[in-house]
């Protein structure tokens, strides 16, 4: 680590990073969080919430009237989906295929959910008949399940989950933090009842802000377990006859209100991180959903085929590979954390490292946001081939950046 | 509402912002979040946090190791507190003197708390026997209290709170969102567990990250309670024997591994939110603690100078008044919300409205963090001397400003 001086400004070095997420934000989005604070209930502010609301309507491919932010990261959206959604005994049915499965099994058994889970192997998808098999066995409440489990690097198909879970009588919850807006998620189309996500990933904005949608079905759900703060209370009311959700923070019932037009105070929206939110939708909403999949395939088509002419071997289903990372097998006799090591302090670019069962076998590249574009994609191939050569890795020349560049003309 | 607008790019209107908070930012602050961004595990964002921790040490006055962020506003410190304190079924005792000790309760219900509460009327403070009979009576294992309650705008004296506390065996969670920064908390001093707060009040930043601190008694309880997710944990690992905390992201011993050199992943730390809180107390050891304090409460004698120069009476007991917010009586006759509004809309001034039992008969005025200064005062002030003439409350044209300006200099 540097040594430590808490009193010099910020000055934070120039990395470009091409690892798993958080990766760097666009420039518009880093100067909207500059931008003067309002009041929570200035009328501007409630503007700018409501236009961000109808934003990310439009990114989740929805018309839910409840699509808003959750104040916190990812998981923090993640959490307030399954605690406002599970009620203690309640049969939640996680289908796992990485560490970000693991995850929303334990966050639904500390929501005292009644937890099944089903899973393939590391590097694989599920099947459909995989999940209905497993709900006619189970019979859950829920089906939360990753679109992208960056772990793996696999995505998940969704389009025949979500219609399965409906004809079931299931909801189902989506977590879309690695994905959103690099990859296909019409919400309403696959019949997704609640959908989150984080900004840092394809959205190109910092973490700690979790988008969030719910279907008119899931928020039925939720405000039966409405509770009003004591103080806050309007005169005649009552409670929800549902069980009050396990968590204030994280109570969506309560954060609804809060968006709503009543603005019953709840948290006070985190200001800066709103700007941010807004920002990385209204780019997104201007470059045209469609453009920025094209542009996340292609990156991903790119980055492949370097990888590739360099002789390295890609982790995982090919068929079912997210398009914003890529899982490359570390070489025999290459020391993968020096090469992280030398990417970073020599080149300035951060590649990620890997969880659990891949620890030491694979890096995960990515390229995805401000990041899916081609200069990002050559200099980190570049980089990675010096790296590699002075390892001892036997590779040819120039080749990676040549079918790299090639791969991403072709489209 | 304004028309919305979602394409448009952000341009919030230039407001000074006088109500509880949030406040106006430091122009710093906002600059310090457009800095790049930096990966989670880089060892410069390590020396980022690393010197955040050191920071907030000196804020809260403390050497507890365990001084960090959590990443959501105000109240998710607040939640991740008590949800780590507190197994189902424990005694929690709430000394409520406004809407805030209020919220204190509820998330302890909400975290399957036994809660037992003492009240005092709105406007005044507990004297340290009330609190030492309701230890005797309930013998809780916990009590949470605020130090200041913008509610009400009153400030709760801790000094002997929590020694009482510590000589009956009893673990002290404080509140400090509203305070922090703005006058004295010494937290090893005055012997508390765990204190919280925001960035969006005295410290001058944006909502949106809680800074904590956790003494060694309290760590080690927490610690007791130690979950590592499954895909994490390192060979030979074995849970606390305490039962799992409720919730994942409010889970304090997780959030102390992802801070310690383990560097174990939860969350992806909130980069930009870390930025603004490091430089809201990297500005503010600056400044100097007393120096800060001795500002806020020279603005707060400027303030209430200047109110009462308008004969106005101002809210509760004025010994233990915050020394950020003051609470202004409407006078008889004047639409409370229609001066709001005026302020707002020609003046660009927002001032605070009440909850509860004080709607529509107080306003809170601010002077905290940025605006704690002779120039928002008398901006405010001057304002609201026409707003009010206007709405025919007779005063002596004025006499606001030269009573603040005077009592400023006086020192």
């Amino acid at each position: 680590m540097p040594r430590l001086n808490p009193l010099a400004p910020l000055d934070p070095p120039r990395r470009l990073l091409m690892g798993p997420g958080p990766i760097n934000a666009y420039p518009q989005v880093l100067r909207a969080m500059a931008k003067p604070l309002l009041g929570q209930f200035d009328p501007q502010f409630r503007a700018y919430m409501a236009e961000t609301s109808a934003l990310y309507r439009r990114v989740f491919q929805t018309r839910n009237r409840w699509t808003m932010l959750v104040d916190g990261t990812a998981r923090a959206g993640i959490e307030a989906a399954l605690v406002s959604l599970l009620e203690p005994g309640d049969r939640l049915l996680v289908p796992i295929f990485g560490r970000f499965g693991h995850l929303l099994a334990e966050i639904g058994r500390r929501c005292g959910a009644q937890v099944r889970t089903i899973e393939v192997p590391w590097g694989r998808v599920f099947e459909p008949e995989d999940i209905e098999r497993a709900l006619r066995r189970h019979r859950p409440k829920l089906v939360a399940i990753c679109q992208g489990d960056t772990s793996t690097t696999m995505a998940q198909p969704l389009a025949e989950v979500g219609p399965l879970c409906a004809r079931h009588g299931v909801l189902t919850y989506v977590d879309a933090t690695a994905t959103l807006g690099g990859m296909d998620l019409p919400v309403d189309r696959w019949r997704l009842d609640v959908v989150s996500a984080g900004l840092q990933k394809c959205l190109g904005g910092p973490s700690g802000s979790a988008p969030i949608t719910i279907s008119e079905r899931a928020a039925q759900l939720i405000y039966r377990r409405r509770h009003i703060e004591q103080g806050l209370q309007p005169p005649g009311y009552r409670p929800g006859p549902g069980r009050r959700i396990a968590s204030n923070y994280f109570d969506l019932a309560m954060i609804m209100d809060y968006w709503s037009e009543k603005a019953l105070n709840h948290h006070t929206e985190a200001t800066s991180m709103l700007y941010a939110a807004r920002e990385c939708a209204r780019r997104l909403v201007k470059e045209g959903l469609r453009a920025a999949f094209a542009r996340h395939a292609r990156a991903s088509r790119a980055m492949v085929a370097g990888l590739k002419a360099m002789g390295l071997e890609l982790y995982g289903d090919a068929r079912h590979k997210m398009p914003n990372i890529t899982g490359v097998v570390i070489p025999p006799g290459v020391d993968g954390e020096r090469v992280r090591r030398a990417m970073l302090d020599e080149h300035g670019i951060e590649i990620g490292t890997s969880f659990g069962p891949l620890h030491g076998r694979i890096w995960r590249i990515g390229a995805m946001g401000a990041n899916a574009r081609l200069a990002a994609i050559t200099r980190t191939l570049a980089a990675l081939e010096k790296v590699l050569a002075r390892e001892g890795y036997r590779l040819e020349r120039g080749a990676a950046v040549a079918a790299a560049a090639s791969a991403w003309r072709a489209r």
